[in-house]
């Protein structure tokens, strides 16, 4: 019931604002005995940080995480260990750069929250846009960090598939590539590179911006997670990728092109696997049916609006009721669809970590 | 926690299988002083109910609603006023057709939930999908006529957009025209009809089935609901609806659009309106800035996958491991998204209210 | 976050009132493959059933459950195994006499939730006490008729130890006893039931009523239950007593006494047990230490206040904020205390039963 | 559903352990507009601190708290107001002691969770008890000095009213004198400090170690608050109380006498109020009817049992399964009871201040 809480079992509450001392997380629920190393943490971290090449916002963090409870150090002095106790985690806010926020602590900025959040609340921080800064997703990935460890066997990786009118060529796919140091895009193809460099240069000396399309897949993950009716894996997954800043649309397997084709064009036949355990042959239902794993690898999608802090003036109102025309300048992401990638993997394994134990409560069968 | 609760504070609790003796849900949380009839939930169950036309399945349910708690009969006899406990209601089930379930028992229909069913629990009731069954969906639109009431002046509905590869046109849209007697498919475009009934016709005939796209649109909402974060009122629609059977994929606003377009183009911009309040010029964002509302309609739209129940043999395999050919005989909908419009109504219907006291919870601000 | 559901992987939604035609609850989260049967829940429920003796209150309701959900039959026919799905279960109101209730829906009767209840809600189901109704534990006593199914070997067990002034000899607990056909009281000290007779005849025809005190014992815990903070096993266990209506204190192993001792005779002493398990040399911890199982016998202790149900006048005002005298007539129970028993091992049966089942999701380690 | 969290809409989640860099909390769901300062929080921490008599441990700890998240900065630079997103609180441990836990590494401490932790985890922090530290304790008194800002006009007040065989004498109760400096023991009775400090001496220079009751009184709470079944208002201050480390009891109003009294002694009467309201003429009710709060004090006291750590050796065994004896050198309260007192108000601010919020969600009374 909380609005900054996220899991049933294995819980991850988020707390900060870009513009305060530090954010952090704090993730309840882990199982005991789980071995990991700050570096661990670190390097998820360091795949979402802005700052990285001219795609992506120059505020540079180093984001360092600070692991301050629920772990014991092991005898190696660096690994350390879950003791089933809550796990917070604390990133310093060192790059605020002290400016004059006058007109925008006035100014609703077209697309974004400061409107509704203002209107809710009463009162908002503008400094920063409060908890709906992207920063706040840096959190998420810490808690994803220790949420890959909760599953055994499970990978989850996600890709950019498509940005504004580009899409990648799926005949290229190459999950290697993703981490490649000549890939500012998490690309899986190779040969999209070129043609998105071209085009977000395009888009960022325009002072324009523009959405994406990512695609999340996690390998690895048993049959038997999820549940029939309202905590359907799916569900969860979507409710959590819904929660990531300017998604907007969200989809399961084959999605949307699911309404367009017919009952035998859509199942997924089965048949006996070599190793005598059920496979599918193919994988439209993205790894999920009636809510519930089955085995295959589940695979989601999702649109990523374009970031609306854009240099072309739009007509808004301040808090006053004064209509304004609003341009916003400073640090922005020209596609800020690309800095989702790490976090969407971050918020499917935490939903997956989840059923994990909620599945191994009710029914002991893990 | 519950696997088959959703809400926080107008919170629903659904029970039952379409083969027991009945289902039913209970409705915690409702505000006391809340008048309604019977009837207002009855005609919201009349509208979902199977057996309407030969588009949807003939098993014949009255599904007549008993209200057995949580209510205090106004003077006239009829009204009943809600006291603030839960309200629970129940609908028999009255068409459990004997059959022999000898070979469905064992065996696992491709694009259903059967092996996953029968892989997370180690036994399933075989008799209908148990909770899979879109049976439950009754309970989900009992609850949805009282989350109607819980927010003054909201109104939700919804439609059929998509049928397969047939689109309405929206030029057409026509709000009376889903409930009129001659439109069997929830369409808001009075020429879709003729369109729809030919392609359903083939498809129906052929045995084969096919997806749907559904648009819900709900007006009345005020400005401030839903949380920045992990209560997103985007987010908690996109779960209520991804909740629903069959349903692969969801969005919010312009949805997927949003990734193919620039900042510009989506960013909906503000001016005052004669009445003196705020108003957008646009709403590509579905009424939800920063996961809350803005007071514009809120709008979603969801694909549902074709039904897996078809008349194509298809493969799969047994629970002993064998692997045989499913047909599945008996009562099914050419397009189950049809019966979907009044439960995504319900389902987003609930979550509104939900925030709506969540939201008049934390700031008192309602 | 729910006023009607208690636990949380073993969780427990109750409805209804005295006065409407049913009462009943859901269980959800119940293991998959329990086996029970009909009878094994309608037994604690008749040992719960009012009109049983002189002592208890004469409303006849035969308390029939009925099992709506969540089962399957065994091909026994009579045997039911648990399906993971929610158990719905009910319970008509047979016995509604109707009478006049007009003055006791304007007054306020003390000690009684009237004048609470309608300050909350705005308004009130006086026929009988609305949610606040004894009658509301039958629905408890069904739940923890499956909890006590969930661990393997757990059995709980309660008997009242005191009425009013009176207390019992405990040299001469016998367990067995508590179920005698000559007891009417649920004391495990055989010579107590005259005494107890003689003094509660008294207070019965006095008009007036007395409190008792109950003790729950459970034994066949494993060790590792609870949590350390928040989730304290006793902190629930109390909870659950305390939820019980005229509940006004609880204790866990020697209570209150443990504040009037010392640390050194406090302490609980450790030593292995010949089967080479830990054993403790006393349980002045009732069982839980820091939150956490023991493995020796759970004892928890309750006080219930004396119903407020009396002949004697009392002052009070009506809702017109007329000062009145009220007076209870009608059926009531001169020690309501006697039938918290069997509601107060359902309570704890359920909430051992939900740490059960967590336990095993975080850990994984029963 | 977590294990370290309490509250439903005013959410407050704990972290850290004593011998990890920090404790801290975060409180969600706060109201937004609430106004207090850094002094606010930390007098609270302050009456909670140790090492200010020499009855309390020796441990030195400047408990200073930071805030984190959640707040903006009034003009005047000192008053914070509270923006509706988490609150976090942190408190860094400086004085972890280094010391050669290796015998209480493998030693179960009797009295002490050391035994039911590690076998509920597998694995213990055993520098210093982890979670069930008291430093723990900290956390939530940090929480409940912002929860007492929440319900306008409540304070919130706990005294100690018995250690071991001493009892203060209520006629001299006198609320001023539970701040005083010549005060070390939060007694309401002046009279009780010498009493208390030669018992309490002699007590610590044996090596011992004595329990306290405690009461907590909560005025100016507005009647209606709390749920007539599971979220009854004295339940969940019961559970609040009851995960305070060591308390073994808990009662609401007179508690358990009111199992030795009857009906006519124990009903609160009412009369009108000269202000025209209703008042009680007594309150045995300790301020709560049927799980409501009926507008009068709330009344709660609280049994803590002894500390166990002592300097008599105890029999016990260690994680090998041998038999050794235990005795605690080192820095101890002879009367953990004392510091429960900050605590208490801090846990029953934070029920009621929940309380307060879900009432207003449901029914917009207040």
């Amino acid at each position: 019931m909380s609005h900054n809480t996220f899991g049933h079992l294995f819980r991850v509450t988020t707390w900060g604002e870009s513009h305060g001392p530090a954010i952090g997380c704090v993730v309840d629920g882990c199982p005991p005995g789980i071995r990991f190393t700050q570096a661990d943490i670190q390097a998820e971290l360091d795949r979402r940080r802005p700052g990285q090449s001219r795609f992506v916002t120059q505020r540079r963090e180093p984001d360092e995480v600070k692991i301050l409870s629920g772990v014991l150090p092991d005898e190696d002095g660096e690994t350390l260990i879950t003791t089933g106790t809550p796990v917070s985690m604390l990133i310093e806010n060192v790059d605020q750069r002290s400016k004059d926020y006058g007109e925008i602590a006035k100014r609703y900025r077209p697309g974004h929250a400061d409107y509704t959040y203002e209107t809710k609340y009463g009162l908002r921080d503008y400094r920063g846009g409060g908890r709906s800064s992207a920063r706040e997703t840096a959190t998420r990935v810490a808690a994803g960090a220790l949420a890959r460890k909760v599953v055994p066997g499970m990978t989850v990786r996600a890709a950019l598939v498509a940005m504004g009118e580009k899409e990648i060529d799926r005949a290229n796919w190459t999950w290697d590539f993703i981490g490649d140091a000549e890939n500012p895009f998490f690309t899986p193809d190779p040969k999209s590179v070129t043609v998105f460099t071209e085009y977000l240069d395009g888009i960022r000396k325009a002072g324009s911006s523009v959405g994406a399309v990512i695609e999340v897949v996690a390998e690895g993950v048993p049959a038997g997670l999820g549940a029939p009716v309202y905590a359907k894996l799916d569900q969860e997954i979507c409710a959590n990728l819904m929660s990531i800043n300017a998604v907007k649309g969200v989809e399961i397997g084959n999605g949307f092109e699911a309404a367009r084709i017919t009952g035998e064009d859509n199942a997924d036949e089965m048949r006996m696997g070599n190793d005598g355990t059920p496979r599918f042959l193919s994988n439209n239902a993205g790894g999920i049916l009636g809510g519930i794993s089955t085995g295959e690898p589940i695979v989601a999608r999702f649109a990523v609006k374009p970031t609306s802090s854009i240099l072309t003036p739009r007509q808004s109102i301040d808090r006053d009721g004064n209509e304004v025309d609003v341009l916003t300048k400073g640090r922005h992401d020209p596609c800020v669809g690309i800095r989702a990638v790490p976090i969407a993997e971050a918020m499917v394994a935490c939903a997956i970590a989840d059923h994990y134990l909620r599945h191994r409560g009710q029914t002991g069968r893990i």
